[in-house]
């Protein structure tokens, strides 16, 4: 059975690599973009429709704010992506927000970004599948019934993937990633060509919609009104800024040099994500575009672009088709930083240690089940519908841009005292003069006021609408790290062997008892076996009748050999819960007999060679081991008879 | 935890019953009657409906057929009812379908009646339990949508009643099932009243229905159509039979005599049923009551004989709410049955050994358990729809009752045999001459023949609308009885001490291993204990990389006291997965260095006090024990270390 289990195991994830092969499964540039930047690029799809729907609110006529809040929010993600390459410079080992602001802000600051960058890493996988599946849904209606089974299915195939490895997942991405990026620049420069004449001007896509009336509203109310919607609207472009975080955890995926070809990955995808972004929502002001519920905007830009082009539906089935295949990839993203920021809590004891182990191919396995539990969880709870989960969104990702920003201008700070040449030493990393310390702070310094405030914007304007959830469970979260590591604490106090006084672990009573049905070649051997170190040997019956008492006495002396110098106790019970007079045997021996000593239970177990077998029998010994683990001070010894029932069966 | 455990088990199920309770526990007849009996009396909720049902395929003038047909299942249900009088006579100590086969026709027979009525008791908890939805769900359509949830929800129910033991059970089914009998008896006779034309004639139900054509038809077609259509409207009726097997198999569950009263008690449920079946059937023909989807023909005959006198809403609404609740109780009847056919089977050695285990309340806990798990496993596949279930139901009792009844015409066979005065022994029973046996016979033999015809009009009939899934799953189960069976044999030839050489248990290696990830209070408490049985201990530990090594060594030396004399071996290994490596050696051990000998494995286990610590730790210990479980000849030492965190709190 475990030869067939090893076999299927190798099948579906490869074979293992040894650890030393870690280095080798690193990532290139090429790859590490594919992996890492398909959140924040596959954003493109929805972010500059989204500033669009929260500015309709306001009227037709506000839809000509969108090109200057895009330009707003690609100066902020610019700003971040920046600030996190300095990050990245500092931090070489990984430096996620949680890392950043352990050094430089403490642990309770700490374990609030890392809950928040969890709970939203998981947001990412269900967000990003639910999105994709509704891409599938919307071209084929009659999928959508089985819209939460499809986002599992998916959810399912990048867990494979991911439990592959991270190199093999690197492979896979890197197609519809480029490609998407291809079909959409080309899209925007046929845009562009067309907006300026070319090829003749592109048609206008007319669309009616219902227009807001804000007719009888005093004009102060309305001045409030409008800063609301558009601050919401802003907000609402910064789901351009989930997944930037990616990069910084994941320095160490990337081959050496490491911290430099992070960085770099890191502006080649900031240029990328803006550059489209930028694009997208140019061409799509310019054709007049409106957002309405049954075509997307990107949907809509490229339709009318290509419209009456040799070629254009190519083209524009292209930009649909990887569209779709790049919304699933991007939950990719939050499988590559969920297991990361687990496994470095894990290490710090806040998360169970085995969240730190990595598998046979070098990923963390129980950090990439863990997340693809959670995210199914959300994703039947939400029905799969990804504009429900929308508001529990990208909070959690701000809080922990603005702590780690924070933390960049303390270390800023640190930097600046010291003198040219110096070096010094924080708790995770090492820190060098630098002459331009003083001018650097000011981009984490005012990129953490920035995402502070859409923070604040985000949890206020979607409170009511699911947001409070996230906010009630970060702390919930920090709670659990905290008494995670308080567990450890005293485990590792008690653990601990400094003060440790030889004798106290020799307190081993001379007596072991064997629990005993039936006096059968199970049971023979274990007394045989008990006999080998104790002169206190008591096998312990519990006889439910006469009958059962004769026969056990009967089978006794038929072998003196063995039975000879054990003590044979029966123990009458009107009851049929036999374990509980054991049990109750057991512990008068531990608490009265032999206070404070370790006594010895000796267990006759026979063990079937099928599973088949095991279903067909009483388990007693098994339930008898559970009980007794529950008591202080007893060694439970196993003696095991196998039935071989193939052998038997070509003889008998 | 083990003790609030227990504090919940008894305010669920009460207290625990001694064995010597037993007798208290058992039914007098006015309990039994409710107990056993509401499946075959809840079927005149919907027999005669069922044979009108199939007749109206012929046109409405065909419904005048119903009375004959129902005056023929009437006969068949009172030869049976009076065969089986005889078999709980000569089978006291419990006669279903099982016993009398295998007593007289062998144990092949005995395992296909034991299928076929497992099945059946299956199908009648999910049947019931179904229609006594549909009542619910027609009354409040809007619960429709939760149909399933509520009949999970009733089965859940119907275990925990049950698992409280069987004489509560029939103090809360004795009320139901006589106010159904009562309401029904009081329709049935002011039916007869006002059909003579007291208190006026019951006014018309007028119907409109479809009528069938059979224009075009040869007349021999016809004629076998109509032969056919008739075959199946008497089978269709004789879902009235199923249940009636219920006291012969419960035999024990009477107050003593126990024959004598079960004996009697089925006598008054025939006559009862019997007498409900065959005034319903007659009032609603005499009413021209036509069957049709929205109304149950009970509902339309209490309707129209209720209408207009005073007080007869409140007859009405009794019948009806009395009708729901006895067709959820007849699911008692397999709540009844199943778990004892299991236990006699399992006595037998045909189901895991598990089943004849009776819990705290005197009740087979395992057969009540299964029995719901699978009856709530065909509620979810057939979506709670009785009608989809019914052509799967009844195949399984008519076998039992031809196999049973053949037994019986076996047994009166062997009674003739006998001298007069003389006395004989069967394998589970004693017989006695009798006088009357020759004639006694002609009733089994009689009802075998029907109830055989039946049968193969049911399988015929029913085929391909799911009864093949029945004719597939009977062989089935018996191959499962069969392989079951197969196996306790080899587990007790392995097991037998008969020829045991006593020098066979002594093989003992003198060896002692124990896996070690650290030197701690735990694993050097591990150490000490198999140096006291032992020379020859061997710590072994898996290195990953030369840190952990160095560590290891380093602390191993600072405790030469009790490391002293011991081998510690250090196995490098460059994959995560430390326990092959560890099982590895240890096969290597026990195949190569100690063939055929017992070695000793010794795991320090250390044990969180809490659920909570449970999850946090890495598990190894107890994955490895259940890696060596799968190695022979392996004695497996755990010797605990509990961590107290609650009180290492307080100190710390």
């Amino acid at each position: 059975m475990s030869i067939s289990y090893r076999r299927i195991k190798r099948v579906l994830f490869g074979e293992p690599f040894p650890t030393r092969a870690e280095m080798h499964e690193r990532l290139d540039k090429v790859r590490a973009l594919a992996v890492f930047a398909s959140d924040p690029i596959s954003s493109n799809a929805y972010a500059t429709e989204a500033i669009m729907t929260v500015l309709l609110l306001m009227g037709a006529t506000a839809l000509k704010l969108t090109l200057p809040l895009a330009l707003g929010v690609m100066t902020l993600v610019l700003l971040v992506v920046f600030s996190y390459t300095q990050t990245i410079t500092h931090y070489p080992k990984g430096g996620g927000a949680y890392m950043v602001t352990k050094d430089n802000l403490g642990t309770l600051p700490s374990l609030f970004a890392a809950a928040a960058l969890l709970i939203d890493y998981i947001l990412t996988v269900s967000v990003s599948v639910s999105a994709g599946v509704r891409a599938i849904t919307s071209a084929l209606p009659q999928l959508f019934p089985y819209s939460v089974e499809l986002a599992l299915f998916a959810v399912l195939l990048l867990t494979w993937i991911n439990l592959r490895g991270v190199r093999e997942s690197g492979t896979i991405f890197a197609i519809p990633t480029y490609a998407f990026i291809l079909g959409v620049l080309v899209a925007v420069i046929l845009g562009l060509v067309r907006l300026f004449g070319i090829f003749g001007a592109p048609p206008p896509v007319p669309i009616e919609h219902p227009l807001p009336s804000f007719a009888g509203m005093d004009s102060t109310a309305l001045g409030f009104l409008y800063i609301w919607l558009l601050t919401r609207a802003f907000a609402a472009g910064c789901t351009a800024l989930t997944g930037i975080e990616a990069i910084s955890d994941g320095v160490q995926a990337f081959k050496p040099p490491e911290a430099k070809n992070a960085a770099k990955t890191m502006v080649v995808m900031g240029v990328i994500a803006m550059t489209l972004f930028v694009g997208i929502t140019f061409v799509a002001t310019r054709l007049n575009l409106v957002p309405y519920e049954a075509e997307s905007i990107l949907s809509q830009m490229t339709r009318s672009i290509t419209d009456g082009l040799p070629g254009g539906t190519v083209i524009y089935g292209w930009v649909q088709f990887f569209t779709m295949l790049i919304l699933v990839l991007a939950a990719n993203t939050g499988f590559q930083d969920f297991p990361r920021v687990s496994s470095f809590l894990a290490h710090d004891g806040f998360m169970p240690r085995w969240m730190q182990n990595r598998g046979d191919r070098l990923v963390y396995n129980s950090g990439i089940i863990t997340l693809a539990t959670l995210a199914s969880l959300i994703i039947i709870v939400f029905h799969a519908s990804e504009i429900r989960m929308l508001p529990l969104y990208a909070l959690g990702v701000m809080l922990g841009f603005t702590l780690s920003q924070q933390g960049m201008v303390r270390l800023f700070n640190k930097i600046m005292r010291l003198k040219p040449g110096e070096t010094a030493e924080t708790n995770v990393t090492t820190i060098h003069y630098e002459a331009t310390a003083k001018y650097k702070r000011f981009l984490p310094m005012f990129g953490s006021v920035v995402t502070g405030v859409v923070l604040i914007a985000l949890v206020v304007t979607k409170f009511t609408e699911g947001a409070w959830i996230v906010v009630v469970a970060i702390p919930l979260l920090v709670m659990m790290f905290r008494s995670i590591r308080h567990h450890y604490d005293v485990v590792a106090q008690e653990l601990s062997i400094r003060n440790l006084d030889p004798d106290e672990l020799q307190q081993f009573a001379d007596v072991a008892i064997i629990p005993m049905g039936d006096v059968h070649r199970g049971t023979l051997r274990a007394l045989s076996y008990a006999k080998r170190f104790s002169n206190n040997v008591r096998a312990i019956s519990i006889s439910t009748s006469p009958e059962h008492r004769e026969r056990l006495l009967r089978r006794w002396r038929r072998y003196p050999d063995v039975t000879h110098g054990i003590k044979l106790e029966i123990i009458d019970y009107e009851y049929r819960d036999l374990l509980t007079p054991l049990i109750d045997y057991i512990t008068e021996v531990t608490t009265v007999e032999y206070p404070d000593k370790l006594i010895s239970v000796v267990i006759p177990e026979f063990v079937p060679d099928s599973l088949f077998g095991h279903l067909l029998h009483n388990r007693t010994a098994d339930l008898l081991q559970l009980r007794l683990k529950n008591l202080d001070n007893v060694v439970i010894i196993d003696v095991p008879f196998h039935i071989h029932e193939r052998e038997a069966t070509e003889v008998g």
